[in-house]
């Protein structure tokens, strides 16, 4: 008899048909006893349109004036939710960002919440009915505008909102079962993980995995909200993100040393050549790439050969980023003294992720022979107190993949037949 | 050195060559020295898209959800056409009927303004940007739910903030030069009016002129507030509506005993035929017809003929209505027993509209002689203080308003080559 919040993202939403899907899933929750709290996203496409639309009329349209013409797609999707939960016999209301009380901060395009005031959602479900509430949207506590919160805003919005509500859990729903030990279209015996703590889960989203957005991850965390994530096409169970005691309380028996294994192939590696091997240079190098506000992830630097004091550099990015870096670097190239630059966009970033790693040694070892005997070439390492990534080249991921996941039993006997994607923005 | 306002409506605003068209348009306003408001409509067929959408889902949406949806339409075309503004070096900020201070009880779908406090876009224009308000929308008053105002919601938005504003003048613009003593469409002498009073233009309204909606204008009278009437595809100077004083005053040399001629095709005429005559019959009748809702025009009883003390009652009203009409009427038939029913919406209605008329006698009989010299029969007719209004049939429409033309001298020389066509919503 608690509060439920449900997030249903654009592809959950798409069409007439979609959103007929959804009220009847959301009716059913309601007569399951729930109060029940809805977060939607734009339908489908409609986001991109939009978009588009302002790019017809202005080659670089304002931040604030593009806000309020993004919010118009969520405008669209909750009202006409609250319709065809109407048809359903149940009462439903929808309300904006600014009217369920997310107050941001003025940044448009990637407002952050400051406050969640959900009075008038507090009052309808009280009264009984559905509410309806516009994700990825808020209002500016300083401008009183309206702003959008960026990627992974409609997740962020359900979350604060089951916060600020107290609800027992966070749904979101996308066309994916759940948390994967990996990818299901390169890794077929793939297995649907029940539980997974949050930091877990803040690792393979961070290391490509296309779950859940990292800020909603973080919200949840610092507020011990469970999320459940689950697919608006089937009735089963999905992952639970929870906090780490209850994980390992669960699966005390027998506690899994590795949850899952994420990739990424939307990185690319720079490489600084002949770098003079004294202080300062590395600094200089690293100082030009982060005034161009280029996120670096990894970085390696071979040990200089002795004969001639000189050293290699290398450090991956988003290929998206790649040529702007480059461009910083070159000017850099005189002042430094470096050779030259390597730029190679074909490769791929394989990681173990597991909470039990920290108290398992040699899980590193057990995962580089996997590798090894798959073929597969080591480029980069990098850790952290739970994960293990390498950098391997773009050809070898899918082999990496395989090589990792059998060689830490995470397989089921049985292949999933699921379509694993990206949840809505 | 005022404050202007400027209302644009969907065709105006059709698509980005129209809005940057408009954007222009408003910053010549305001490099001329002025604050300039802008209200604006949805783009071309954006609102009959939106409520496409809620059919598809829907088959009769909750009119709270409705309004929801539908102020989407508006919210996209303000933020384009601030868009739009910046790119030509000028600041517009956009702003929802909520945020304009748009106050209106909760008639969802066809809400009354019952207050404006535009203190947001009073701010805007003192700061020097461009203020663009989405026109048709509010907020209510009780439920703090967002409302539309219904047909004629837009000009009704312009009307309202220049009041509020104490602007210099409200502009409505469409894609007609203005009002005209005739559709052109049908009357190729019709002449632009540069001056007419609000009163005139409440009967050439109410007669069918697609030029202003009654609301905005029964607005601006009571606030006297001139209203500016001209296309947004040319530069002329429009019509100007205003207090009748002020046009007497203008035309003080040569009077114009009629302004215009109005005409209307939307109608349609139940006869209801061999009611007995005595006391109450009528009223039964005409009762029936209000509790089914329908808004009857002119009535006509012809004198009862001796022998049977039967008579026939004619009225008219909007074709829309017809079947409503006349099931209501079939309900009656045995309890007020009158012989049977007649239906005819092969009629339109024919007004000549002047303020001068009540001054001048001898003007109904100089329309009804030009209609019998062209030979069109008159079926029936009402008046009021400024206006004349008969009923043809109607194929004899376009001859009657070509008579009543000739007739007063209404026509110019030249033939204007205009577009004559409603105003948006």
């Amino acid at each position: 008899m608690g509060i439920v919040v449900q997030k249903y993202g654009g592809s959950s939403v798409a069409d007439a048909a979609g959103i007929k899907r959804v009220a009847q899933r959301i009716v059913n929750t309601k007569k399951a006893g729930h109060q029940v709290v809805v977060v939607v996203s734009a339908m489908g496409d409609t986001t991109d349109e939009l978009i588009d639309l302002a790019n017809e009329v202005s080659p670089l349209p304002p931040a604030r004036e593009l806000d309020m013409l993004l919010t118009a797609g969520e405008r669209m999707s909750m009202a006409v939710l609250a319709m065809a939960i109407h048809d359903l016999g149940h009462e439903a209301r929808s309300f904006t960002g600014s009217q369920a009380g997310v107050i941001t901060d003025a940044e448009h395009g990637k407002a952050k919440i400051i406050d969640v005031t959900p009075g008038r959602i507090q009052t309808a479900i009280d009264e009984g009915a559905i509410a309806i509430v516009a994700g990825f949207q808020g209002v500016s506590q300083t401008t009183k505008d309206i702003t959008t919160l960026g990627r992974g805003g409609s997740d962020t919005t359900a979350v604060a909102l089951a916060v600020a509500l107290r609800a027992d859990v966070c749904e979101i729903y996308s066309d994916v079962d759940g948390i994967f030990t990996a990818d299901p279209r390169i890794e077929p015996h793939a297995r649907k993980v029940p539980r997974i703590s949050y930091e877990e889960t803040l690792e393979m989203a961070a290391q490509g995995a296309k779950i859940l957005h990292l800020r909603c991850v973080e919200y949840a965390r610092r507020y011990d909200m469970p999320i459940h994530v689950r697919s608006s096409f089937s009735e089963k169970e999905g992952t639970w993100v929870v906090k780490a005691e209850d994980v390992a309380q669960e699966e005390s028996m027998e506690a899994a040393i590795i949850t899952g294994v994420a990739h990424d192939r939307s990185q690319a590696k720079i490489t600084v050549v002949g770098v003079p091997d004294k202080p300062g240079e590395a600094a200089a190098i690293f100082r030009a790439v982060a005034d161009a506000q280029i996120n670096i992830d990894m970085i390696v630097q071979n040990v200089s050969a002795a004969a001639t004091s000189l050293t290699d550099i290398s450090f991956t990015l988003p290929s998206g980023e790649g040529q702007t870096a480059m461009t910083a670097l070159d000017r850099l190239k005189a002042e430094v003294g470096f050779d030259g630059l390597q730029y190679d966009d074909s490769i791929g970033k394989v990681s173990i992720v597991g909470a039990g790693m920290s108290s398992s040694p040699g899980i590193s070892a057990r995962f580089f022979e996997a590798l090894s005997e798959a073929g597969v070439n080591i480029e980069m390492i990098s850790t952290s107190e739970i994960r293990v990534s390498v950098v391997v080249a773009e050809s070898q991921v899918q082999d990496a993949v395989n090589a990792a996941h059998a060689a830490f039993d995470l397989g089921s006997d049985e292949i999933e037949a699921v379509v694993y994607g990206g949840t809505g923005r």
